[in-house]
Order: C-alpha cells, then sequence, then structure tokens
C-alpha cells in the first residue's frame, strides 16, 4: 500500500497530464464523454445499485443515522436522477475559450481576456453519491482534471459511479486520468490532498460543517466554500406587509436544511405589522426567539440568548430581532452574518440601494426570499457549491467558477522601445 | 510594545471598520483623496527627503549595495513622479459598482453581478519607498483598506510617504484608518500579516525572490505574486526572421532584470536562419548558453547545462535549445515555464492559435516581445503586481484585480416554489 502523500502526488501528477491533454480536446468531445457516462451509469444499474446495498449494508451494521442513510441510499429513481443530471451539465454552454475582454492598444498589439480551465481540481465529500458523478461531469465539462475523494461510507457506490464517468471518457477518447477517485479511506489523503500545493489547484468541499472547517483550517491550496450559511431577512418599515409575510415565511420554513434559509429575522421597530409576521412563523410551524421587544408580541416566543445571533439551526428556528433603521440592521448583519445571503424587503428604494451597496454579503437581495440563493434559480445550470469567501468566486459557483482566464497578446512583430 | 500579534489584529480590526465606512464613499471623495495626497507629498518635500536622507544614511552604515542605495534613494525628481502617480491613479476610472452581468429570470428576478472591493489588503515590500504611494493609492481607489509594511532600510521614507497619504484621507473626510503602515521592523509582524485569516483578505508581496518565497510558504492568507518570471519565446518555423530577430532581441535586451524578460530562446530545427538570431544576440552583449545543436551556430556560445533551463537570470544571459516543431517547444514550456509569459514567433496561424491554446501561461503572446508583460502596456493603468496564480487574477493585476463581485438579485416579493 503507497502512503498517502506519494499516493495523491502521482495521482496529482497524472492529473496534471491529462489537464494538458485536456487543452486539446474539442466541446464536442468533453460532451460526447459525459453523455456517453450517463449511459454507462443507466447501463450499469445493476452494478451501481448493488455496490450502493453493500454500502447501506455496512452503514446499518455501522448504526448510521436515518438521515444519513437517506443520503446514501440510491435507487432506480435517484440512478436515473444522477444520469439526467450529468446530460444537462453535457448540454451547457462551455465556458472555456470564452473572450471576456478585448482591447486594442495603440502600438497595434491586441490584448484578449480568454476564459481557461482552472487545472487540477480536488473535492473532498461526504455520504451522498450523486456527487461523484456531478462533480466529474461539471470539473470535466469546464476542462479540468478532477480527484475525487468521497466519505467512506459510500466507497463501493462512488467506485461504481466513478466507473460509468470513467468509461464515458474512455469511450470517447479523452484521457481516462482527467476523472480520478482517490483508492483509500485513509483520512491522512484528505491531509495528502489539502496540502499539494503546485499539484491541486483548488480544493472544494462537499459536505457537513466539519469537513468544511477542517478544510478550510488545514489548506495550503485554495478552498472555494462556505462553511456557514447564516442568512438574515431584514423587514424595512416601509415593507409591504403581504410581501414581508410571504418572503419570511418562505425563507425560513421553504426548506430548513438548505444554506440559504433565513435564520435571522430583523423587523424595523417602525414596522407596522410585526406582530403578524412573528404568528405567521409560529403558525407554520417555526421556533420563535425573540430580543426583549420581540418577546412582547406573542407569548409562544421564547427568549433568544446571545447565541442564537450566531447559530446556523438548519432547522424549523429563527432568532428574531428588533432593529432601529436601516443603519442598525446592517450593523447586526455585519456583526453576525456568515456573508452568504442577506435580504432587503421593502418599497423604499433608496433604502433598498443602501443596504445593497453596504452588506458585505457574496448575494445581497430586495424583496426576494434568500432560499433562491442557488446555481440552478440564478440561471448558471448546475452548481460546484456556494462560496462566501472573496476571491475568485462569490455566491453560487456554476461552470464559469470552475475557470479563470489567460491573457493573449497578438501582434505583428512590436518590440517595446 | 504590543505582540506583533496583537498589534496586526488590531490594525486589521480597524482597517475592516474602515473598510465598512468606505462602501459609503463616494468615488469622488476617493478621487479626492488622492489628489489631496498628490498635494501633501509636493508640500512635505523637504521633510519627505530629509527623512530619506536618514534612510541612505543607515543605508551606507550597513554597507547596503549601490542598487540598493539606488532603490531607497528619493530625490526632487522621484518625489515628483511619486506625487504624479498617485494622481494618474486618482485619474484612472472606479471599478467599483460596475455591473459585470445582469440577467432576468422567468420569475422576474432580476440578478446583476457588481463589482466590489476585495476588503483589507496587505502589502510586504522592500526598499522602493514609490510603493508605500502607489499601493495605497491603488488599494484606496479600488475601495479597500490596506496595511503596509515596508522595508526595515525605508522606514523613515516610508512614514513619511505615508504621512502625506493619510494628511489626503483626512482632508477628503475619509477613515484614516483606511491606509496604515505597520509601526515597527520587527520580522514577526509580517508572520502575523501572513496568517491574519479573517482580518486580511488577500496578502501582496512586492520585492525580490527570497520575500515572494517566503510570503507563498507562509501564507494562511491567499497570496497574488510571482515568484518568477521564467519567459520562453519559440521561434517556429515559419517564423519572419526579421521579427524573430527584433522581438527575440528586445525580450532578452530592452531591460535585462524585469520579470517579462526572456530567459529561453526556443528555436524551431527547421526554423532556416537561426545563426544570424543567436549571433544578434551576442552582438548585443548577451551571454548565450545552448544545447548541443546550438553550440555549433557560433564558437562564442557556451554549453548550457540542466540548471540553465530553470533559470531566470534577470542579466544579459539566455539559454538556447533547438526543438522539433511546436510539441516539442509546448512540453519544453510545460516544464520549465514559470507560467508567466511565453511568446511564439510565427507566420503561421494555425500553429499560433495552438501554441495560444495550448501554452498554460498567465499570458501568451504571438508576435510581440515578451517586455510588453506589464499593466500600463495593456492598458490597465498601474499595476500592483503580475500574479502567475491561476486563481481570482492572472497576469498584470491592476484596479479590476482589487476587486471582487458580489450577486444583487432585485425582486418584487418572490418566494421559491
Amino acid at each position: 500500500m503507497k502512503k498517502p502523500e506519494q499516493l495523491i502526488t502521482e495521482m496529482g501528477q497524472k492529473a496534471r497530464a491529462a489537464f494538458t491533454r485536456l487543452a486539446g480536446v474539442s466541446d464536442a468531445q468533453k460532451s460526447a464523454a459525459l453523455v456517453a457516462a450517463a449511459r454507462h451509469l443507466r447501463t450499469g444499474q445493476a452494478a451501481i445499485l448493488e455496490a450502493n446495498r453493500r454500502d447501506m449494508e455496512s452503514a446499518r451494521d455501522r448504526e448510521l443515522s436515518e438521515a444519513m442513510l437517506d443520503r446514501l441510499m440510491i435507487d432506480g429513481e435517484r440512478l436515473e436522477a444522477i444520469a439526467a443530471a450529468v446530460e444537462q451539465v453535457a448540454g451547457l454552454p462551455d465556458p472555456v475559450g470564452q473572450v471576456i475582454d478585448r482591447s486594442e492598444r495603440p502600438n497595434g498589439l491586441v490584448m484578449e481576456r480568454v476564459r481557461v480551465p482552472l487545472g487540477v481540481i480536488g473535492i473532498i465529500y461526504e455520504s451522498r453519491p450523486n456527487v461523484t458523478a456531478d462533480a466529474a461531469a461539471l470539473t470535466l465539462r469546464s476542462g479540468n482534471a478532477v480527484i475525487l475523494r468521497g466519505g467512506s461510507e459510500a466507497t463501493e457506490s462512488n467506485r461504481a459511479i466513478f466507473d460509468a464517468m470513467v468509461a464515458g471518457l474512455v469511450e470517447a477518447g479523452l484521457p481516462e486520468d482527467a476523472i480520478q477517485l482517490v483508492p483509500t479511506t485513509d483520512r491522512a489523503a484528505v491531509g495528502a490532498m489539502l496540502t499539494a500545493s503546485g499539484l491541486i489547484d483548488i480544493i472544494i468541499p462537499r459536505g457537513g460543517k466539519s469537513l468544511v472547517k477542517r478544510v478550510q483550517d488545514e489548506a495550503r491550496v485554495p478552498v472555494l466554500a462556505h462553511l456557514d450559511g447564516i442568512c438574515h431577512t431584514y423587514i424595512g418599515k416601509d415593507a409591504d406587509p403581504d410581501k414581508a409575510l410571504a418572503i419570511a415565511v418562505n425563507a425560513k420554513m421553504r426548506r430548513t436544511g438548505i444554506c440559504g434559509a433565513m435564520e435571522t429575522l430583523l423587523i424595523d421597530q417602525d414596522y407596522p405589522a410585526p406582530g403578524p409576521l412573528v404568528r405567521a412563523l409560529i403558525d407554520a410551524g417555526c421556533e420563535v426567539r425573540g430580543d426583549d421587544a420581540i418577546l412582547e408580541l406573542d407569548e409562544r416566543i421564547v427568549s433568544a440568548d446571545d447565541k442564537d445571533w450566531d447559530t446556523e439551526y438548519l432547522a424549523p428556528i429563527v432568532s428574531v430581532a428588533m432593529v432601529d433603521g436601516v443603519d442598525e440592521a446592517l450593523k447586526h448583519i455585519a456583526e453576525h452574518s456568515s456573508h452568504h445571503t442577506d435580504v432587503i424587503v421593502t418599497e423604499d428604494t433608496a433604502m433598498a440601494e443602501k443596504f445593497i451597496q453596504r452588506a458585505d454579503s457574496a448575494i445581497v437581495m430586495h424583496n426576494a426570499s434568500s432560499q433562491f440563493a442557488d446555481g440552478g434559480e440564478f440561471g448558471l445550470g448546475a452548481e460546484i457549491g456556494i462560496s462566501t469567501g472573496r476571491m475568485h468566486a462569490r455566491g453560487p459557483v456554476a461552470l464559469e467558477g470552475l475557470t479563470t482566464y489567460k491573457w493573449v497578446v497578438r501582434g505583428t512583430g512590436q518590440v517595446r522601445p
């Protein structure tokens, strides 16, 4: 058995070589590989479901939670959804080669910025085996090589899905090292990926908070991720009460477990209808934790403590504070937001613009539910994740976020004076 | 005396607060601050030159090299150039607020990506005191707060220039903590900056290779930099001999000490006039180190060893290899380039496009001298540096590279189904 560092080094070198070869591959070939991979996912159904059955069996033996088992499980319907998602990525427009901007200099040199792939991408993920197909499809579509490292509980399922993806590569004549799966569950392999500067260009963790935190803490390679989604909705004094109510309930309760779910509601002290707002949340099944002013609105409200303002519940619980104007709302958000998605609800356009300008988050919304924080809803197609970092890509990251650019200078013999 | 970690933490917090305040400042105010700063640089000439005289005196006592002394020295003419550069940055268009793209979704939501500043930028630099003014001007112009850490040999000069910059801020009513100078030459302060995740968003080193290497090795904060400029020029078999000769001599000899200078010349084995090319370099005063095939061209050529292909000479020395076609040239470049700037000279457009597509460098040029690798030559205005990293910004980094974006979602009460 190879040492994890040596294993990752060799995989990284193979990935780099595959990446270099991908630069000479046409867009049509990359699409064809994904279409073929989707077909192999379908024709390989028996093998994939059998592999998943073995994973499920071990998981039950290890007494994993029902939620974990559900994330792990693949049936015919889920496999069809995985294959369809790969086909959908095959149909997205290729960002590579796109000219971002172009200028001609007085000396006749033409300067273009052209989109190119990022390079070798490392994906570290947990339980859900569909990430194997999704991540491989998105990274290949954008011309990158990928090293996948899935969770130990999904080893067999990941391997079976991975085999179908590689079969697609081979069928389309692409280098099979463009998609690699780390063949060990040794946690030291994750450490080796996180420190593989020069071999891996970027790491994208997909999974729970403890995984993301470990990756962010230990990585010496750039990381694209978000740790928390502590999203705020501020109801301004001039908010339309119907919109306010619909947006607050949707932002919190549509799905409570996603990163774009509202965790804190800020109500302006001059907003005329705070009572119906919190009661609608309570009636929808949400626990409301309020500050002193909010507590007076309804006896079912419980008292929030200091920790509530920094908590991502991912559950039907919301912290609610009353604030004195947009400046105090912005101050609260600056102190407690995770810079994911923050929302203002108001009919006052000038106030909305002020909020949009000052709220320092990856996504800032006016009169909309924070649950729209999703690459598909943004029209970007499938997303690889949402980034709360400030560098490179922010918010939903899809194909374009998996690219960078290079400068192309076209001359006719110019020399610099 | 505060501990370096505490000092940097406090400076980082002040910078973050200033950055937040800058979000509410108009473009005109930022420009006005820089115009005022330029005036303070001029009216403060006596104090700045006196401070520089003291630095020069210490530097001579410490027997610094003539090259170091020259980099450190400020006279009236150089100070005027520093002030003029600050005014020039004041006149550049503000990237902040620019709408990168915009789309309307079927549900009526409008998605915009809007340029915003990066945040708090740390600049770590050596000897040249003009960096104090340049870096402060570029970071402020793009709406960022900056923490400057100059070299110990320029302490007094940096402080005097810094005072003028802050006087400009104060005069324009901007938060003075938007530009801060680390008040100690304790090297531990650099370490504290490099690990100040969450306080400093990006570090930009400006200086020699050992500084950049230390920053890249130790930083836990993203770094924008280049370590080497090992730039190649490949002369294809169909290159125009006049262009080839002019470009090769210019790329190597115009200025040998800059990162865009050619370090390796690759000549196609079917290029008809290799002799005149290397003789022109030798006649221009360049030492030519060749492989076996090149050695036969002229007896003044010396033999290259393995190290030469990975050496940034920054001197009138060039390594020259003969290669078999564009694929071998690309292979050599993939192995030895520092991904800064690589050039093809050819009249064969298809071959040029192949080279442009495959060469994985921040800047790829066709029929032009690599010495054009400079923000000013690219029409970007003053640059903060050149990046060979793949993330965020590549090649010359100017105002736009000091920004990121946020998503602005404009709705009319939409909730997600």
